[in-house]
């Protein structure tokens, strides 16, 4: 039978980021692809505490049977505090949504507020899955220049104004794919602007918490007055991808409508992997592994700028991030990454290619490189062979 | 700020199935609401042992980390073995996709397949869920006539040519709300009749396995021969609905639509959500306890059927399933029971109103009354509340 899938999946294969996966189970190449957080950071030791706690607690049939959509009440009314930590505070259990996973936000949010045809602003390069969703929705992504301190302001406004766009997607802290943070001004401005002009900001956190140099700075959230933006969190990068929670925070009428479209595609969240956020959250874990798993960080990413300094071509230009995951680097524009790509698998060694992170497809003299999850061997290694790879290319 | 939602979403509210979750909130209240299994019968020892095992296990730290969107490998090798005992043979790891519950499921083939103004073929009545979730894709719900032996052919031949529907949706073994099972005679029908005129089948199969009468049937997907048939099975009324797992069952290009929508969606179903399942129908508990609680549920049953003949007006007619959850009533036409609702919840007892299952919103004058989650005497007692109001109403 020939299918006739929908106008919004017809033309969606998923290639990117599969293909992350996929190289990931091949023990043999060393990846700088995925956003893996580092196997030795994950608490594995607190979550077995906890899941035999849970197991042990007479409450343990609650935890087989159906929850609330919105979460837990107890998880709720903890993460009203925890929001705190980026500077969110008068959270109260209405403006906040339990969700599995920071992407399952994102796909809420969209979904509450995108018809075919509208605008969304992104920030040029901005997070691959992003574009993929928001083509799911059927949205058109416009992208908006960007600098050190963050989005060009001038630039969002001329674009707020010629395109009238529902939404404006970013990830203000270390940033996927660039490591970039915008500066708190630059956050206040944003908040400002896109309240004047009534746009949904769509405010991505999953790394500010992984800072391992320079000051922490509050969420674009904070600023908000208007009740237009919509903050999520995940605790894939902090506690376990494999757990699959997060958190919305955003105005009561807003975190209804996501529920309701939550309601409609997983029902809840599942009870245990709430329980066990809760409570590795409620026992104060995460402050001081957080402050172990930093230092880890820290030192793989001095290990990946060190061997970039060490073996590639003097070419390459990259940027030294104070947190996060990635290193986003840029070759000469005769340098194709696209087309090089099976040669780097060829040689064990994989990146994500630049140009899946352009609104319009462009980049492709561009890297994200992971230092997360392979070791500082590994790290020295894969850079080695690029280094190698590239200069050959160069030569040419 | 005043917020312009989707046009998928503006209208949606989700009331019904939020109020069934709040009346559960409410321990004074005898609930025939929900659709909760009984807490009984969750087999919270087992489960027990199988996260313990599971935290103790070296290989612990691979739950935390992520995992593969289609779930993950050695549980989908499973899941082509346990679909067997539903009559589907042959299946290969490319034709199942593991889903965070039943309902993910439906809502992934619903966005591989509904665009805005497309036509869904439904029983009438059918689970309102899945209406609240056609809404949200704006597909269009067309109610086919059913009648004891399943949907009825002539009229299904005729909606398929009328309105030219892209789906199909059909519970066919204890359907939600009425208890009804189609004949063997008829899935074959169905499934030849759904091949010939290309229209796609989203079999929804939750509750086949809580039989305690009669002789079991394969499910419809087992007819399939043109790949046609989305079969939808959940763990949620049988290990744990707080789990949030389930198979889907399709041909690998549906599948690979529904795995690329699933990663857009939740990236993947929780590790441990997966493995609690996969360890479950691995070490063999499923059929010894679902024997024991198919024992409950047909007491239950009994118990409710037996409040029925004793407290209800005698112009109260309702179905005598052989399995699953529910009992589906009818009152004469000048009974409204939505109108009468807040004074069941008055007398402290809860029903759904069978309106919300019909494409239409007509059936006003019947309920669905949910036997699994109450015990015995709380259903008596509900029941002689619920008979000794609607006497009341019928005597007017």
């Amino acid at each position: 039978m020939n299918y006739t899938f929908s106008e919004r999946m017809k033309n969606m294969n998923g290639t990117a980021t599969r293909e992350i996966f996929k190289l990931l189970g091949d023990p043999s190449i060393i990846s700088f692809a995925g956003g893996n957080p580092a196997i030795e950071c994950l608490p594995t030791e607190r979550v077995k505490e906890i899941a035999n706690d849970i197991c042990a607690s007479p409450d343990f049939p609650r935890v087989l049977q159906y929850g609330l959509t919105a979460g837990f009440p107890e998880f709720r009314e903890l993460l009203c505090k925890y929001v705190e930590t980026a500077g969110i505070y008068g959270a109260k259990t209405e403006n906040v949504l339990v969700i599995s996973g920071g992407q399952q936000g994102i796909d809420l949010a969209l979904k509450a507020f995108i018809d075919p045809g509208d605008v969304i602003l992104v920030e040029d390069p901005t997070y691959l899955a992003f574009l993929q969703l928001a083509n799911s929705y059927e949205g058109v992504c416009v992208g908006v220049k960007a600098d050190e301190n963050g989005l060009d302001l001038a630039d969002l406004e001329a674009k707020i104004k010629k395109h009238k766009p529902k939404v404006l997607y970013c990830v203000p802290t270390f940033s996927n794919p660039t490591g970039k943070t915008y500066s708190a001004e630059n956050r206040k401005a944003i908040a400002e602007m896109t309240a004047k002009y009534g746009v949904i900001v769509l405010e991505d956190d999953p790394y500010s918490k992984l800072r391992f140099k320079g000051e922490y700075l509050p969420a674009m959230k904070s600023y908000d007055e208007a009740g237009n933006i919509i903050f999520i969190s995940s605790f894939s990068k902090i506690i376990s991808p494999g757990n699959r929670t997060g958190v919305a925070v955003a105005s009561p009428e807003i975190i209804r409508k996501m529920e309701i479209g939550k309601q409609g595609t997983d029902l809840h969240t599942p009870n245990l992997s709430q329980m066990i956020t809760y409570e590795y959250l409620r026992r104060g874990y995460l402050e001081p592994d957080l402050e172990k798993a930093v230092k880890i960080y820290g030192e793989k990413k001095a290990a990946m700028s060190a061997a970039i300094a060490k073996y590639m071509p003097e070419e390459f230009e990259c940027t030294d991030p104070d947190g996060g995951l990635f290193i986003w680097g840029r070759f000469p524009e005769k340098i194709d990454v696209v087309k090089i790509f099976p040669e780097a698998i060829a040689r064990k060694v994989a990146y994500i290619q630049g140009c899946v992170f352009f609104a319009d497809g462009s980049g492709t003299n561009y890297v994200r490189l992971n230092y997360s999850y392979a070791s500082p061997a590994q790290i020295d290694e894969g850079i080695a062979r690029l280094g190698e790879l590239f200069k050959e290319k160069l030569a040419k």
